[in-house]
């Protein structure tokens, strides 16, 4: 038995990890359950989980759980503080970070101080933390498994084998919705548009990332660091149909990919029984039901968020936390309709233009610090175009 | 350094082993070659190499072999005793058996019993003596690298899995030069247009066999043996492009699968390397220069030498046996233009209807008695056809 805490648990991510969880009841416990808002979710998991935790980011969510569970013996923690009591429950084996945004990154930190394993779908803590939480893992010695389907691909195509024999890393993406569309034909599209993402079901803020490309850039960043390679050992692919979920090739000229339909269940699932694999009624994929499959380079030009995440990886120490900060806040400016689809690339690109880097070593208060005037910045850009 | 012992170095495999081999000259030594004919160029590679032996299944050649390096110090053995003499020699780490048909396993048999690591490219061995090859393996707890494409593709996605996850194996092949192809079209096909195979460069045995897709059932016994998987497990997929080598599905619903060229030095380099990888200036993939990659059934009415593969497994003891020494004697006759294409696979089930087989346990002088049988049974009908 595998006792987990699920961090996000009302989010699309955390929704499944539920559902991962429910379907293999006597291999997994769910101790713990963090939401922000949504407390009759977070209410309804927790009963229905019999948890002995409940954590809500907002103060008022956490009043409306504890109504909710007053005759439970769950325990309801608030705030940050609160997240962090969750995290540090003693018995918990695995903590399954799936908040959304750089917010992740503390929670991220400090499961792995209390040496708790990490199942980790907030790709910010390591775009934004990787300096701090790579050598943490190192430190502690605990284990940190993507659910990020791409990185799982190359996490499972990596089993068994030497990191040192890496040649690069292929990472594929489906395009988004906007892929063969050129710039004039992006100018006035719609919020609805962006969000119809023709692959995969996600989260508003991660579809518009698959739009503009930034998602895939966030992963580049995110590969760097998992798998401690150079950005030179990282390709794009754009691979519409989806089915190849990224590749490694070896030194020897192998490449090994991990393949399938888009369900994330199946990195989730794997994330929590790795090392080893669960039966799961989860289908594999009927190869005479495929469309044929095709690979094209990625449009950089259209989609500039690929290139500016690149080379805010390359720069280093503060500068992923920038590019995503600047993201965040235009991807919620977008979502709002404050500014137009093309605008997020553009705000992006001039807080980075803008940015003079701090010669300090990079902590988290730094980060903080960095992200903050980032957010600034981005919305006094932001403000000009409304 | 890993000193290996080459049977069959004069074929396509054994050609191309010797290539790898000379790009890593720091890494492995040959101690040993083995040909059967073809004199000139065991005795050119033998002093390339430097090898300590030679072993010539021909006395004749044997003998020219000897006269060949007469200045040298390398001793010639001959016949079947001299290949044993050449397997034992006593530093030897690796047996790479690249020899053709049936005749490959007693050599299999040998390497193991000698307790060496064994890199196989002879699929006959476990096609025709699984029953007794892979006990060996396990009592003498050496290792089995498959060299086959499609095997190589499958061991390695097992790399650090357990294979008890295995819910399938999916063996991928081209479909042959006759893909498409209609049974009536198929009468009168040439040997030259049979021998023609759009991906594959390889010997005139297995290129025969490609187009009948008997290598492909032939590859469904050896990888149930090699994979201790059964044969339900084993699912064959045309895919015409020849990109993904093999998948492997487990039971969470993940699928590997290994990708590249068609160019078999990738996986002879890994059967020599294993558990390691070494760099080598094999390229892997271009994926923006891929043709659109398709999957389709294979077509077993036209092509019945794979359900006749499959029948044979399922059967096991000596039927496997049977349908590889009825097929070897078929394409024999084929490629002297004794019968046509189709009647291949018409001579393979003949003779496994009329086998009544034993029902003594399977050793090793049953599996040759009832292969005696086969080729016999064989011969008579291929006689009735000229």
């Amino acid at each position: 038995m595998k006792n987990i805490v699920i961090l996000g648990s009302t989010g699309s991510i955390g929704k499944q990890t539920v559902e991962v969880v429910k379907n293999n009841p006597q291999k997994f416990k769910v101790l713990g359950l963090s939401g922000r808002s949504n407390f009759e979710l977070v209410a309804e998991q927790a009963q229905e989980l019999k948890v002995a935790a409940v954590a809500m980011s907002d103060p008022i969510a956490a009043k409306k759980v504890k109504a909710l569970l007053r005759d439970t013996a769950i325990r309801i923690f608030e705030g940050m503080a609160g997240l962090e009591e969750l995290i540090a429950l003693a018995d918990t084996h695995l903590v399954v970070n799936a908040l959304v945004g750089s917010a992740g990154l503390l929670p991220t930190l400090r499961a792995i101080g209390e040496s708790k394993d990490l199942a980790l779908a907030n790709k910010e803590s390591l775009v934004v933390g990787g300096d701090l939480v790579i050598p943490l893992i190192k430190e502690k010695g605990t284990s940190l498994i993507p659910i990020d389907s791409e990185h799982s691909a190359i996490f499972q195509c990596l089993t068994g084998e030497d990191r040192s024999a890496i040649r690069r890393i292929i990472l594929t993406g489906s395009g988004g919705p906007f892929r063969g569309k050129e710039k004039s034909e992006l100018e006035h599209v719609r919020v609805e548009e962006a969000l119809a993402h023709p692959r995969w079901k996600m989260g508003r803020k991660i579809t518009v990332d698959s739009a503009t490309l930034m998602n895939k850039g966030l992963e580049v960043i995110e590969a760097h660091y998992l798998f401690g390679i150079s950005y030179d050992q990282i390709d794009v692919i754009i691979h519409p149909e989806s089915i190849l979920h990224s590749m490694v090739e070896f030194h020897d000229g192998s490449i090994k990919a991990h393949l399938g339909f888009t369900d994330m269940r199946i990195p989730i699932q794997y994330a929590l029984t790795y090392p080893d694999r669960f039966p799961s009624s989860l289908v594999g994929l009927d190869f005479l039901q495929l469309e044929r499959l095709s690979f094209e380079a990625p449009d950089r030009e259209t989609f500039p968020c690929l290139s500016l995440a690149f080379e805010a990886g390359r720069r280093g120490g503060t500068y992923p936390a920038i590019l995503n900060a600047a993201n965040e806040e235009a991807v919620a400016a977008f979502l709002q309709g404050e500014i137009g689809f093309l605008f997020i690339s553009k705000v992006v690109y001039e807080v980075m233009l803008r940015y003079e880097p701090s010669v300090k070593r990079v902590d988290f208060s730094l980060l903080q610090e960095a992200e903050n005037w980032a957010r600034n910045e981005a919305r006094s850009i932001i403000e000009t175009k409304r």
